[in-house]
């Protein structure tokens, strides 16, 4: 027998709690700001958008906030997740390093927003809410919403960015069996909508602008709340089950990772693995290496600006101090549409600010190679968003070969590619090509950041 | 926090043997014939096709089987694959029924297909096999055996029937990015394909024609082996982990199954899930129901004659006794490619000769609604085949809620639907429609069966 490739926990080891690595920093992140006044924000500035035991732990100092029973009980269903050591890869690669991966694809939607989506729908019911509105990009977290929302008996209606609605209909398909609206964004149902498309009625989308929509229509009705997938620090908070599982696999497998890496849209995924790390650094000294990695045609920790930005195209949001391409900027209509966020988690960019992480890009097309060299070692199909941190330690694997150094990676394969498999199939027929970022655009948006003197 | 719903084991408890009900049956199956001579074959009658450690398992009467270590090795990539209680469908219906499943969607390529593909594989490359050549129908099975094939270093060649090939190019993408190569069927690659576009250009192709065509190529070359998905004993054989597992899992919930239900195409997740029962049943004479569903286009069981047969369209296979449709029958091209196949594995028409199972059929749409409401309450969408596992298991479920009984129903999810998405987005547009068999072209196809006496 070949040592073990997979590493299980009982449901017994699901966390119960979540990590909030605000606890840990040496400093904390600068405060949320009302577009208006330029002061920041209370809680009660956010109760029309989101229940207050949400707001709660967006603001939360604690180290540890309980995880709700009837939440882990949904998270049995698939959790907690596998983590596994990727001997084949290793070997096709023929590298001395180690490779783990901790799977995430496993959960009824393939990748791993229910984590939060699960909690989110859970307070929403618990708080009287009746409808939630979200957008979505590659429709990984809209289907999630719409699963978790199905679950606890609350209507969705999903913007969905315009390119993916069109390029990922099963996704789509996926929510509709769920029993949730998709909608495909810019729609003429907002203010925000119509706005975009008399600018362009050709508008492919973008994360920024479904956010708008979907915040104008919660903010505008009583018994609807609004749910993002990513960059909050809720979010960010419940995915720490990831890194929190992850940790104690990785004893178990009587292995210690150097490096650790995740894809980053809008952070959750990799916060979600490595914020439990980075916690530990700080308190204890140690110094396992973070790597964020990002697609080169939204090039948001690499090559944007540290600044207060809205996270959304119409402005409608709070002011946040995140890494940002500008609010206006609109992403090349790449097949990672869950990458194409024109921000970043505040609390992503403030670990990046304070060199707690590192960041690289990455273009589609070495990214899709680096898919299909995984599947065809080990067997499983990333999501073209992972893909990007398979990119990224296989590169990492590759150093270690060119050294001879016997390093150990672990990333997050935060979903599979089933449902994207046409992406697959545009890259084997050639039709996928890298975009690299628009500087022209960027500057243009970035030239539009609101004119906040950070705090 | 609520009853546990998933039952787990740990990797220790992957079973070590495969169990042969042909030890257990009160009389054994008819034995296959020469199509030539009409005399019962002997192991190397089918050398040319199979390498000789599947043959002998073909044909073993032992009860136990070892699963070789390699072979146990890729399992644990994804077994013990999880039994589920549906609660939130059980609440859904208002039954009193206990509602289990055994979810086969866990592996790599989503369905129970890698269970036999693997040791496929594994005895193909010992035997010094270079390439695999084989049929597929929703691609289910293709696309284990690519990634079986590929992690032993084999080459593989896949006949796709060409309505599947059509409608499911999401699990021919799936095929690609494991290397195998894949051609529409019938194709012009063989004789038996070009016979069948000769009388027929705009044929949709059939498992029968596909397999035909895959036997040709195999019988052809010395480097070439051929490996079916389903129907032969010795693939029957390697899905009994399912059963095996299912009933230490079973145990673990305190729950004894009144009732085990399966989706039958092939027979093959019906048999794996089944015959560990069914072998139970006769030595400690109990007397757990089995029900086998097909889908009424293609009723094999329920409408079929129990009779020898060509396994495949161009007669190149050796006969078998089982119930047919007649190997000229096409069934309509239903979404359930993986049951579109005129006959049935012989030891399932045996046991159903024997009166030791049940069959029915049902019809696609009613199989989709089943799907969809198991998806709202579960939160996973089944595969087409498998709603009609999903379809028997509720109607059972729902006789409970009328008579007041308690059963407990347990059925095999044999695989996921994320391929399968367009499928379902047809349903909801209200493009499917019930496919019923067509009488006049089966009784046309059963008047073609071969004029063989029983033995």
């Amino acid at each position: 027998m070949s040592d073990s490739i997979k590493y299980l926990l009982g449901e017994d080891r699901i966390p119960k709690t979540w990590y909030n690595l605000v606890a840990d920093l040496p400093t904390p992140p600068a405060p949320v700001l009302h577009p208006g006044t330029g002061q920041p924000i209370g809680p009660d500035d956010l109760a029309p958008l989101f229940p207050m035991a949400l707001i709660m732990q967006e603001v939360s100092q604690e180290r540890e906030i309980e995880i709700p029973d009837p939440v882990r009980d949904v998270y049995r269903q698939w959790r907690p997740a596998p983590l596994f050591r990727a001997r084949k890869l290793e070997k096709a690669l023929g590298t001395p390093a180690k490779i783990f991966y901790k799977y995430e694809g496993v959960s009824p939607t393939g990748s791993h927003k229910p984590n939060t989506a699960v909690p989110q729908a859970f307070y929403n019911k618990e708080a009287g809410t009746k409808r939630i509105t979200t957008e979505t990009g590659a429709g990984q977290w809209g289907s999630s919403i719409a699963y978790a929302a199905q679950h606890f008996g609350l209507e969705v209606d999903v913007y969905m960015v315009k390119v993916s609605y069109e390029q990922k209909p099963y996704r789509r398909a996926l929510m509709q069996t769920y029993g949730a609206r998709c909608v495909p964004s810019p729609s003429i149902e907002t203010e925000s909508g119509r706005a975009i498309l008399a600018e362009n009625p050709d508008s492919s989308g973008s994360l920024g602008i479904a956010i708008s929509e979907a915040v104008e229509m919660a903010a505008g009705r009583d018994d609807t709340k609004y749910a993002l997938g990513s960059v909050l620090n809720h979010v960010l908070l419940h995915q720490t089950i990831i890194g929190q599982e992850a940790m104690e696999q990785m004893e178990m497998a009587d292995a210690e990772p150097d490096i650790i890496i995740g894809c980053a849209g809008g952070g959750s995924n990799l916060a979600g693995l490595a914020f439990p790390y980075i916690g530990r650094n700080l308190r204890e000294g140690k110094s396992t290496r973070v790597i964020a990695v990002e697609p080169e045609s939204c090039p948001t920790l690499t090559k944007g600006t540290f600044a207060y930005d809205f996270g959304d195209t119409a402005s409608l949001t709070p002011l946040v101090k995140m890494h940002t391409l500008g609010s206006a900027f609109v992403p090349s209509p790449i097949h990672a549409g869950g990458l194409r966020y024109h921000g970043m988690s505040p609390l992503v960019s403030h670990v990046l600010d304070l060199g707690l992480i590192e960041a690289r890009a990455y273009g589609q097309l070495e990214c899709f190679q680096a898919g299909v060299t995984f599947a065809k070692a080990e067997g499983i199909v990333p999501a073209p968003e992972s893909t990007h941190a398979v990119r990224g330690a296989i590169d990492e694997a590759l150093k270690c070969k060119e050294s001879g150094e016997e390093k150990t990676i672990l990333f997050c394969l935060s979903g599979h590619g089933y449902f994207d498999m046409q992406a697959y199939t545009d890259f084997f027929d050639g039709k996928l090509k890298d975009e690299p970022h628009d500087q022209a655009a960027m500057d243009a948006a970035l030239a539009k950041l609101p004119n906040v003197v950070a705090q």
